[in-house]
């Protein structure tokens, strides 16, 4: 196991991981229609004994998935609503994490906690893909107002003047609450310094590219293919979706002949209690 | 006065004062000073006659000062808050006008009323420099946000994604409350279209260089000055100051051998509704 975790064996499976599609199934079925087309990773719930998976405190219940060998663990708002504010030292762990953020103070927190990969707080299971859009759409701002207040650093330095660090800092201690270095480093790269998954209400080839076109490194999907009539074709679809996603001729292709996607449950009749992104 | 108004002899004007300083002045005595130390402009309220400046409507005034033929109008919060919310649409004037921000927002709604030159509504006859500050810094700060939006947009739209265009529309429409292309020359730019001056509660040399520093284009000064102990050598080490901002060498000859500032009364010590700036 010491060697599963490895910084190379993970960081390889980081790189396979860039530009896919990661399938959430619930049974073995679910998992050939994955692998058939062409997922770069499955969440496999179905593995999981279910005594961890009734396990209410989530530190104990990362621990035995990290002990079952599993490639990547889901600090999951769905499955681990235990402890809503305080989140998984993930540094203490050597199995790499991913974690739901719904803008960039919390995705920077959690990969200040040692995520390896973050992806939006869309509301599972509903076919709505109107909140994982939402949260993208945010964190893009927010990595915008760092972007500007590098680059017009840069610009008032060079003419002599005061610069933009103290605002800088203060974003990144007051307003995020990580350290410095950190916020550094999105401001001057442009982006995340993890990959950043789209998650929560994917359910077609179009909404798949969508997400790409707004800055996701890759897209989660899960009842949005296997409550569809059609998964084996709609997993294949989506999977091409994510691969095209900036070639219309390919992505036209891809949509034809599709048959009826699951039936959504929109986002506005959920009552406020029952949403998994609050957790 | 037609020729006064003109195109050219405005834009000489508005040259002629970037990177110097605008005294307020009160009395022939002070003028004269003024104009010793090297002002590039006086504000001279004692040429106006007495019956135009207890005028309340700010419409009316603005015509009776126009028809002066004096350069410039400042839409003073200090003189003029007989109406706080709605400002003179200054396009129906041929005189340029000067009006107070302390935001973007009020900056550029200035702007597109007509207004050719901004300065920041620090305190004035305060001598505490800590509003203007926090106007040139939340200017700043919002100039920096949205060259960051179109910085990153630029990024995105290269990688082929969706770029930042709509965020952009909705800050100008509905944040800013002006039009989507006066938005865009400043995050493309980096700075106003027009000078953007500071003013309120400048007294010392260090005050002056500390303004052109956050990025101001010149300062305003009037108590600063008048209400010191020798306001000739201040009035020219000050004009000095904004000169010579940036070669700290000079700054500091400038700034030696003089006598007592005036005596600041802190903005923190005001009655909220006392405070010029919220007119």
């Amino acid at each position: 196991m010491s060697k599963k975790y490895s910084k190379e064996n993970i960081e390889g499976i980081l790189k396979s991981l860039k530009g896919g599609v990661i399938m959430d199934v619930t049974e073995l079925g679910q998992a050939q229609i994955a692998q058939e087309a062409g997922a770069v990773a499955v969440m496999s719930l179905y593995m999981v004994p279910s005594d961890i998976r009734k396990e209410k405190g989530h530190y104990g219940e990362a621990r035995m998935l990290e002990a079952l060998g599993i490639d990547f663990i889901d600090e999951s708002e769905v499955l681990t609503p235990a402890d809503k504010k305080y989140h998984i030292n993930k540094r203490e762990f050597k199995a790499p994490f991913v974690c739901g953020a719904r803008d960039l103070g919390e995705a920077l927190r959690r990969i200040y906690e040692g995520a390896m990969m973050i992806r939006t707080k869309g509301e599972a299971g509903t076919g709505d893909i109107n909140q994982a859009i939402e949260h993208m759409r945010q964190i893009r701002k927010e990595i915008a107002e760092l972007v500007g207040l590098w680059e017009y650093n840069k610009f008032l330095i060079k003419e002599g003047k005061k610069g933009m660090e103290d605002e800088l800092r203060r974003k990144a201690l007051k307003e995020y609450e990580v350290p410095y270095e950190l916020v550094y480093e999105v401001a001057k790269s442009g982006k995340l310094p993890v990959l950043n998954f789209a998650a929560g209400g994917i359910a077609t080839p179009a909404d798949a590219t969508y997400m790409m076109k707004l800055g996701a490194d890759g897209v989660f999907v899960g009842s949005g293919i296997f409550k569809s009539e059609d998964p084996k074709k709609r997993a294949k679809a989506i999977v091409e979706a994510v691969r095209y996603w900036n070639d219309p001729a390919k992505l036209l292709k891809v949509s034809r002949g599709l048959k009826e996607a699951m039936k959504g449950t929109a986002i506005d009749s959920l009552e406020e209690k029952d949403k998994m992104q609050h957790r």
